[in-house]
């Protein structure tokens, strides 16, 4: 097909000619050229539609004349002749564009009826009923497709029908009242359009083709490809086809079928018919349609024909299709094939089995994954449609931030004690607080889900959350929590302790009562892990988790990370065992004091890092230093006054009351105004180097002592919040004499490195001389763009972020899909200038972008060596990581 | 001189060689060339010593001799021989470097004497006390210089000497103990270096030579090079002159003598002397010196001589001179003449005064002043040594951040009701508070200055100081404030309320009492407004002021600004009699509520604007709409705690409490983590876009309104925190909508233009489609540090950033001297790219920056258009400007 043609007819185009025939034509001249039985038609062009939007809306020279040739060669085909007032072939006119665009554009029925062909129609189909409902649809169609008429319009009159003669569905409606309606309809778009339906049929079929033209450019349409990025310059196919009726009698039926289950991916046929119907009656839902398998009895002949065309197309196209079916006089007619849509699961399933079956190679099995399908197999999530069902029943308490991935299920406690409390007895309990601090992390780990009314995504909840994989809701604004009373409320309703919620930490959602849950085991995922596996040959970019403790390490490696690219220090100080001698250190009035705490501190971080290396063992292990300000470390503010005034009511307060006062004034001392941009980091590292020393020796301590014990331990140590070149080497100094001690104490040799963080703006910047100190760079890419954007994630998200984006001002929240064109130039500049001055250095993403595919497809572009994310996401990120290395695009058009 | 020579003798080199003969020689060779009395001499070069410290510490060959071919003729030009032990000749050694490092580096006196010659010296001088002290003298200074004897151990011996003699000084020491001293300080010198000070004279010139030569890489010398950004490979020069005695009887003097008043720059002489002294003795302060013109009655002959001399040295060298001289049994001698330090008021009269007398041009005028000195000139300061005294007399209480610079005195209060009342009673008052908030404000109206335990210096206080040029030390965390006792306490001093306090708004230093006042007024400094004048025709910088009244917009003008680069709207809000209305429209329930109050508030606005627009007849405005969080017009949460407790203890607190309660409410509501990057700038325009259409609407109804007057204002409308261009397009539409209907309705045209703030990483980087929504930029180089150093400067500048800059982490503090490295990249790139898409973007810095005089340097050589500083600041800025232009280095050196 090189030269320029308006019309292409079924039998002669292919799957290929998408461009040119629309996906809808070109499925339809596939299934032609296989011989599968299509009633016939042909397409005019999307090159048509061009050209026909191009001259103002004129059809071009010659493109009628070929259609009426066309035309006649359908007449042909089904041997009948298109406005015969004796036995009327009747056509579709549908539209279909390159992609499709589901609902977007128009289609227009039953044309070639009119006042005379109807009754031909009638006698001709021993149908009267039949063949005024097909007129009366033409009309309605016609006038709002064509015409413009509110849809309202004929609505209104049809409703008034049916109340009159008592019917419940128009198919109730008796002949003369089908009658009267084609009547009705005829004065409305007559009222509205001041024009009728033509009579002439060739005029009914020009209107038509140029009313699907035209509808490329409406409004809606318009803004579906804006939303979905298709270019506006492609124009839409019209496919005339003549009508085949699954409504002729009992003798016919009309179904949709699967060529495998799109729930389950099993390899059986799956769908529904409606016997004495057509294909819009299966969809609206008004008759019950019945199982596919059922088809076999009633229509013998026609389902053993299905069964082939379905085997033929899933082979055929290599992938499960979703096909509409007619059976007109118990004959077979198939009207359109198309790739199903499926359940994660199934989208497993299948590509691994047609893995197996030889229909594809892996790549292409890999490719038919997206992540996204991924992730939702990998969180409990709640049963079926049991979300809907309560959100019908009126249980959708609240919307939050969705902080931590998963579906929850226990009874609402309003304080950490109640929580390790219940928790301990085997009770599954939700923490709900206002916002938590240090002191709740012990209810955390007994509690099943979390909810809290403030906060962002990054605040103590939702960190605390992720960390320990529980399903948490964060920033809830809609609900207002009474701690004292023990309850809180929402548009009306009212939780009070004990009561039952579900919350699911991905959308956000918070339901009263409990719903059931669907627990996924990636054990069970034989077909999953094949897949990944697959992936893993493609992928360029290295896979490794952000995991705090031994028990997420172990589960990141049985995901397949490749080592820890975040070891996060800060949450082994918020244990309840070390929180005092935390406090002690931070509280210290002198060295010796802080020297005392911390060494109480230094077996507990040396037993942390110990489970972690052991369970990498032969696997790099990056530790962050100490990144958050002392303060978060304490209690918060409002407790301490509140126990402070407590105390000093009673007659003599005693120790606690000087201890908390002593608290308190830390408190006041250290707040700061704007803490993600105070004293916290490598800031702290200068400040106070004993920490961070007493952090390295704990580090190069645990490690020493596996190098002895025979096993490999890497650890890396990484330094936080870089912003001048000096701040990096002054601490590398120390640090490196610190690990060098430790290692002659020990007598052995650790392979460890130094490296830093690169999450501020300068630091990209200056990259080209922290990569003098640093063997290894990770972008904290949450910080990155926070401090790029200017904006507070914890302060942002709840407040205008999601409007920004509701309204387009951003096209995507920039904390989980990364931003390309500022904190993604930034990285650029960072990677060249730091391997201009250090060719190996080794460069990876940590934080929640590392788990996000877009951007695990900018790391692949970038050239970065690895991406880092939560164990849980592992899974997704090595199919990201392979798609992006194949190229996939992700979108979903 | 092109051929390498190691020594040139006094009477071969001029001023201009100085690289080679170091500052010093240049300066006697330069006076022995014009034929003044300069005891004669030579200098080895610099050359020489980087040769002799190449080689190893080894002298380069040849050089020995042609030190004693010149030692032979000063022989000969002073008639002695040296080591003759009848009439012997000394000399001294002496480094002298091309650029001055005072004290670091070393000198020998006496040289030539030794157990045979001191006998001669005190027959030929007839002055034994005189020969003896000279000997023990050389013999402390060669152990200390040469051997590097500790100088505490002659000094002990010295001390005992004094002790045992009942002397109160060295001077008072008899012969006989003076004999002895020399004894026991050769024994000294014997016990620590383990070798006596040669007697050959030669060896000892020889050794003074090279350890002169060997200071030159000594750690405090090396220190100071690096300081003071010199390099280290310049190398010392060492200058050997005869020694000339000022304490040869009573025909003698030492002195020191300025060819200008350094304190005023009157043309007059100025400086001491005493009578039969060396030039040691004048330094020490033992005996008082007296003044110059006294030497006129003893010594007159010497003083026409020393008249001449200053005269000829002034003229010659086109600068006021600060010159060394000694007279010898009536003889005068020159010992030493370079650029005299003065006060800021003196460099300007002098710069001026030598333009009159054709000394100079207007262009080395403009460049001998530095804007340093200008900037002292502009500020009330204590008067003479005032600190100093109150500081030795123990009453500095503490020191805090210097916030808003200038001097204050007042009595100390502790609320901003007592500030008022008090201050209305005319008693100047200093407002002392933990920390301020809006409901402050009416205190600081009436307070001269104010002092703070918390924050930094964009805290509250410290904002609202500079915008009301208020003295103000604020982040002073040695105090303890008790508001409610009205005291406060620091190192053990307690000030209750009234007591007088004197704070330094510049050095953040806090004195009790009543410190005098110098306040300097710019209507009375002639010669600086001429010096601006000059300036003004060099400097390719525009110079704005940062002004948000109109009296401070007259200051500006006054001052010479150029137009207003930031006009900050919010401190209108904070105006006590909008507070309330402000707070309406912040609780507002609905938007019927909210447009309530705005309504209000559109007047206030309006009358704000058209105060500043008449102020700037003519010239460019630039408004910022409002940038801070709402909640910072909310009242201080602990308080609002405190009133609802309090309202509720009492029976039923009524509409009062219900009203507090609402604010408290609001507060927790809106209470940000970082309020620093959350809901503020144009995000607040975004979300509610009626604040900024009210303030829009103001400001162009003030325009209109003088544009019917006849007058010619020129609003440009700034929009803040841009992160993203869409933001900027869509409230750039809103806005200019209503600026087009108030112009509809006023029936009048008004040039305005609409631009936006530079001031976070990510608008750098999309600068290119900023641009084409914004007629003009301005950097706000406070936050953009701020984000792109990932620090607070709040929070930073009393816990780290000090601490940083001591410890040379960071050369400076980027809020006061642009980070040119990381900041300075970034805005580069969104100069280049702004003006990529449009090539007459106008663009400025506005904020602290703005006034710094390495800032501006830099924004010259960026090729911006303007800097916008405080109204103070303007003639510091364009001073500045004129030597970024002339491309004066600013370094003191």
């Amino acid at each position: 097909m090189t030269e320029t043609r308006w019309i292409y007819s079924f039998d002669e185009g292919t799957r290929d000619d998408r461009e040119l025939l629309g996906g809808k034509g070109a499925g339809l001249a596939e299934m032609t050229r296989m011989g599968l039985p299509v009633p016939p038609g042909f397409t005019v062009t999307t090159a048509a539609c061009r050209a026909y939007l191009e001259a103002g809306e004129v059809l071009p020279d010659g493109l009628w004349d070929e259609v009426l040739r066309q035309l006649r060669r359908v007449e042909k085909g089904m041997e009948r002749r298109f406005g015969d007032p004796e036995h009327p072939l009747l056509v579709s006119v549908r539209s279909g564009a390159k992609f499709s665009m589901p609902g977007m554009m128009n289609t227009v029925l039953n044309l070639g009826l009119n006042e005379k062909s109807v009754r031909g129609l009638a006698r001709a189909s021993g149908d009267e009923r039949f063949a005024h409902d097909a007129h009366r649809r033409l009309i309605q169609m016609y006038g709002d497709v064509v015409y413009g008429v509110p849809s309202r319009r004929f609505e209104e009159v049809l409703e008034e029908s049916r109340e009159r003669c008592g019917a419940a569905a128009d198919s109730e409606l008796p002949v003369e009242e089908l009658q009267e309606l084609g009547r009705r309809f005829r004065e409305i778009v007559q009222e509205e359009a001041g024009r009728p339906v033509p009579e002439d049929p060739e005029e009914q079929l020009r209107g038509a083709v140029e009313a699907v033209f035209a509808s490329w450019n409406i409004k809606r349409a318009r803004d579906y490809r804006e939303h979905h990025g298709i270019p506006h310059d492609l124009g839409t196919a019209a496919n005339v086809q003549a009508m085949v009726f699954g409504n002729s009698g009992p003798d016919s039926a009309s179904g949709v079928v699967f060529t495998r289950n799109p729930a389950t991916g099993a390899k059986e046929l799956y769908g529904e018919f409606l016997p004495n119907a057509q294909g819009e009656d299966v969809v609206a839902g008004i008759r019950t349609p019945r199982p596919i398998r059922e088809l076999r009895d009633d229509f013998p002949e026609a389902y053993r024909e299905l069964e082939d065309v379905c085997r033929t197309l899933d082979g055929h196209y290599r992938e499960m299709q979703d096909i509409e079916f007619t059976v007109e006089r118990g004959r077979l007619w198939i009207l359109q094939t198309r790739a199903g849509k499926r359940t994660s699961k199934a989208a497993v399933v299948i590509a691994s089995d047609m893995v197996e079956e030889g229909l594809i190679d892996e790549r292409t099995a890999v490719l038919r994954v997206t992540p996204a399908q991924v992730e939702v197999l990998l969180h409990p999530r709640f049963e079926g449609r049991a979300e809907e069902q309560a959100a019908d029943q009126g249980e959708l308490v609240a919307r939050g931030l969705g902080a931590s991935p998963g579906a929850a299920v226990g009874r609402a406690v309003f304080d950490a004690d109640t929580a390790e409390a219940w928790g301990k007895e085997g009770e599954r309990v939700i923490l709900v607080r206002p916002e938590t601090t240090p002191d709740d992390v012990h209810g955390f780990l007994q509690a099943t889900g979390v909810l809290t009314q403030r906060g962002g995504m990054t605040s103590h909840a939702a960190i605390v959350s992720r960390g320990l994989g529980i399903p948490a809701v964060v920033g809830c604004e809609a609900i207002r929590v009474d701690s004292k009373a023990r309850t809180f409320t929402a548009d009306g309703i009212r939780i009070k302790e004990g009561d039952f919620l579900s919350v699911d930490g991905a959308s956000g959602k918070v339901y009263r009562g409990e719903l059931p849950l669907a627990l996924p085991s990636l054990e069970d995922e034989e077909e999953l892990l094949n897949l990944l596996l697959w992936a893993d040959q493609h992928r360029k970019l290295g896979v490794r988790a952000n995991a705090d403790t031994p028990r997420d390490a172990a589960r990141a490696r049985f995901f397949g990370a490749e080592g820890i690219g975040l070891c996060r220090t800060e949450h082994m100080f918020l244990a309840e065992d070390r929180l005092p001698a935390v406090r002690r250190m931070i509280l210290a009035r002198n060295s010796e004091e802080r020297a005392r705490a911390l060494q109480e501190l230094l077996p507990f971080q040396r037993e942390d890092f110990e489970g972690v290396f052991r369970e990498m063992d032969g696997l790099p292990v990056i530790v962050r230093l100490i990144d958050p300000p002392l303060h978060e470390f304490l209690p918060d503010r409002d407790e301490l006054v509140a126990q402070v005034s407590h105390l000093r009511a009673q007659d003599g307060g005693g120790d606690e009351l000087a201890e908390r006062e002593a608290l308190l004034e830390a408190v006041d001392r250290m707040t700061e105004t704007n803490p993600m941009l105070g004293l916290r980091g490598v800031r702290l590292g200068l400040l106070h180097p004993e920490i961070v020393e007493m952090q390295v020796r704990a580090i190069m301590e645990a490690a020493s002592g596996l190098v002895r014990e025979g096993l490999d331990p890497h650890p890396e140590i990484m330094i936080p919040l870089v912003a001048v070149s000096e701040e990096l080497r002054r601490v590398r100094e120390r640090l490196e004499a610190t690990a060098r001690s430790v290692q002659e104490e020990w007598g052995v040799e650790v392979p460890y490195r130094l490296g830093t963080m690169i999450e501020l703006p300068r630091a990209c910047l200056v990259a080209r001389d922290l990569a003098e100190d640093a063997e290894f760079f990770s972008f904290g890419t949450n910080d990155l763009t926070q401090m790029t954007y200017g904006i507070s994630r914890d302060d942002a998200e709840g407040r205008f972020l999601a409007h920004y984006v509701d309204e387009g001002v951003m096209p995507a929240n920039p904390f989980w899909s990364l931003d390309r064109e500022g904190v993604g130039e930034l990285m650029r500049v960072a990677l060249e200038r730091g391997r201009e001055a250090r060719a190996d250095l080794e460069v990876g993403v940590c934080g929640e972008h590392g788990g996000d595919p877009d951007s695990i497809e900018f790391a692949h572009e970038l050239g970065l060596d690895y991406v880092s994310c939560s164990p849980y996401r592992i899974p997704v990120a090595r199919l990201a990581a392979a798609h992006a290395a194949l190229g996939a695009v992700e979108r979903d058009i």
